[in-house]
């Protein structure tokens, strides 16, 4: 059986080191499980301090509860881990988070500590997660294991190294309409780590793609080979931290992380069909690619626009990327033209100027869509703050003909630099879609889809 | 006399093409230079169609128009806008915009006919700006003489060869606490362009930075030469669309550009000491660094945190940057070991670790712009969601330590996806401050303040 079941899934939880304290790490953890009301798991308080916390009992002991526990997370200061741990070994518990720090990342006394206390729980048949980490999450099941925000709530199975990334993607995720299924912050990654987690996400059907942000790999060759299974099924995104010499020097403050090169870890994880992203920005426009569009069945990319800058700018990033537009044919320009005013060039990208609407924005999208040559998308938009336009208008129309169409291509609504209207995320709220602000995303995110649709046809042709 | 000044300062405007009806252009001009009340210069209207609008009485010819007439604004239809041009020149005025669109960006028909009309006004001493623009904005006199929104206030000389990349950019600039004080665009850039736009700028008291975003340079060698006055005044920023054969092309279509070879426009435009972006986004960075941030003494760069994997990340852009971090001397560990706790390791990156708050930031803050080995300050910050800290509590920490040190030292806040705090935006606008949501931007935009503090460096060096 999979360890990350008693992770994710856990019958019981025991939290060492629960406080009514709201300055201390163990009152967030214990606020975050008692307050979600729609978890169904056995909850036990273990601390010296309190009879009660917010209403729930409390045991002095881990040996005092009374059912089996299968989850512990520990929350008491580093120098008594270790007197918990033996707590934890007596008790027969499964899986113990260490989310106290001061461990491996601190000197090379924290390291031999916790590699005692993993050989101690290994022999035990206990597996362990962190230490220095800030827990995990099951969406589904209302579980936040954790001392940070609940996730918003998605298709996405996050692994973290780093907790406070993680938060921050959670800030960031939310505004963008992307959300987890789970959530796993590994910390130091002493024992239970990516093999288990990658393989329990591969087969966890909320779970659609998997992102991974990651500082230290200890078996980078078991990692590559877990990877190679997974990425047929499902999109796998990671962002490494600490890719030079100084970046790996931080990284080994932070969560005691060793060197590898950069440069060799980013080729063999984009050969067995991961996403390595090179920047944090990237990681959050692969995480919005892969929650909401489509693979296309080609490369060519039609682009529609009432701003003729945005054409230019995005563009400019098509040689980068190897990106190639379709060339409209005879038929198309008969379609389009009724909707289009004289004074338009109907050539790619197709600049319908200022003036153009919602009417416009529907149809030329509905006509893209049905084209047989343009297999990509691209909506460009500036928002017009002028002729009484809606805000939302070009949107709307654009998303209503990708709706009408069955959203069967992918469709990247480029609305250069309108994130602020608040219109504009409640439409993308409704529609349950996200768009892109910048040129260079738009461009990156093409360049996603087409590698993955590369890489899942190659697999179709070596294995038919 | 710089003709700049009958666009930026006319003591009296036409609107060739003013209406009531809002769905058209001609309103959107109309209403913004009738809406700001604070605007001293008169204001004529011409239409054939209303006896007034908004109160204010309409001519149905120049030619009727009382006074003299500085500035003539066109919103008339293309096929029309030849015989308004003789009606100007026949009542002398001194400058002209063409908003119309319909010219060389369509054909060469309309190329022809736009040269025509430049000749034409040339022989009567008139400068013609556009067509195909959004017209200028002065933000001091209360002038919006274009259909877009009026710029937010500020600093910032925008010229912009599209209308819509400057519409985009106020949206984003007014997010950041970023402003203009004056803004031209200059669509197909037939004749008042550049040249006389710098030379007023570089004048203009109100100017502090130039930004240009620019798809075509009818003379590069005369543009560079001007360009090279500018920079040891003023910072100019500077973005080229239409960078490769495709992107070239689409600005063709959208301002009747021609091609340039990017590259040695690129390193034309930096050996001259200008800015020169590859992207929009980092076109708003430079603006950010250069509209509040002061230039640095030297290179080394200190960094403090409250989340170890934001310092991983910023510190995998130092090799690409040629960045340098500070090395923590003796005293200055000393000076901050009473405000760290004891499991923080004192080095750079100094990750203080997740309950830092307020008075940690302020301390270190402080001991950084106050250490004399330390150039740069970067405050990373993941916002915290625990421990019941208040979101703003640690950029307030770090700008009140460089509000008290007279903000000598440029001091970046790296604030990870903290943007959708709504008070955060608040504090920055109260302190007059604006931040950064990502590792990436950060170490560009100390970039960008390195090379302007070497360029300084090196023309003091030639001409002490």
């Amino acid at each position: 059986m999979n360890a990350a079941l008693y992770f994710f899934n856990p019958r019981s939880i025991a939290i060492i080191g629960a406080t009514a304290d709201p300055k201390k790490f163990g009152n967030a953890v214990t606020k975050n499980i008692l307050e979600n009301k729609v978890l169904q798991c056995e909850i036990y308080l273990i601390t010296q301090n309190s009879e009660d916390i917010q209403g729930k009992k409390c045991y002095r002991f881990l040996s005092e509860v009374p059912g089996e526990v299968d989850l512990v997370i520990i929350l008491v200061p580093a120098r008594i881990v270790e007197i918990v741990i033996n707590q934890c070994i007596k008790k027969k518990v499964k899986g113990i988070i260490i989310i106290t720090a001061g461990f491996g990342e601190i000197d090379d006394i924290g390291k031999r500590v916790e590699q005692e206390i993993v050989r101690k729980c290994k022999e035990n048949g206990i597996r362990v997660m962190g230490p220095n980490c800030v827990g995990i999450q099951n969406l589904e099941m209302g579980l936040n294991a954790s001392f940070i925000q609940t996730a918003p709530g998605g298709s996405i199975g996050m692994i973290s190294q780093s907790g406070s990334i993680g938060c921050a993607c959670f800030y960031e995720m939310q505004e963008w309409n992307l959300g987890c299924s789970k959530f796993a912050s590994i910390g130091n990654n002493v024992d239970f780590s990516y093999f288990e987690l990658l393989e329990y996400l591969k087969e966890d059907e909320h779970t659609r793609l998997i992102s991974i942000y990651m500082e230290s790999i200890k078996n980078p060759k078991e990692f590559l080979k877990v990877l190679r299974l997974l990425t047929p099924v499902k999109p796998v995104i990671s962002l490494k931290g600490g890719k030079n010499a100084i970046g790996m020097q931080t990284a080994s403050s932070h969560t005691g992380s060793l060197a590898s090169d950069n440069r060799i870890l980013k080729a063999a994880l984009h050969q067995v069909g991961t996403i390595p992203c090179d920047t944090i920005g990237e990681f959050i426009t692969a995480m919005k690619t892969f929650s909401y569009l489509p693979l296309p069945k080609g490369e060519k990319i039609g682009i529609l626009t009432n701003s003729g800058g945005t054409a230019v700018l995005f563009c400019d990033h098509l040689e980068r990327f190897n990106l190639q537009l379709a060339s409209f044919s005879a038929e198309f320009i008969d379609k389009i033209t009724p909707h289009v005013i004289p004074l338009v060039k109907k050539v790619n990208p197709l600049d319908m100027i200022a003036g153009a609407g919602e009417k416009e924005y529907f149809e030329i999208t509905r006509a893209m869509l049905e084209d047989p040559t343009i297999d990509i998308i691209v909506v460009g938009l500036v928002i017009p703050p002028f002729l009484e336009m809606d805000p939302g208008e070009h949107f709307k129309g654009a998303v209503k003909a990708w709706n009408q169409t069955g959203r069967e291509k992918p469709l990247l609504i480029l609305n250069l630099f309108g994130e602020h209207f608040s219109g504009i995320k409640q439409i993308s709220k409704e529609e349950k879609i996200t768009f892109f602000t910048n040129p260079l995303d738009v461009a990156l995110s093409i360049k996603f889809l087409i590698e993955r649709m590369k890489f899942l046809n190659h697999l179709n042709e070596i294995e038919p």
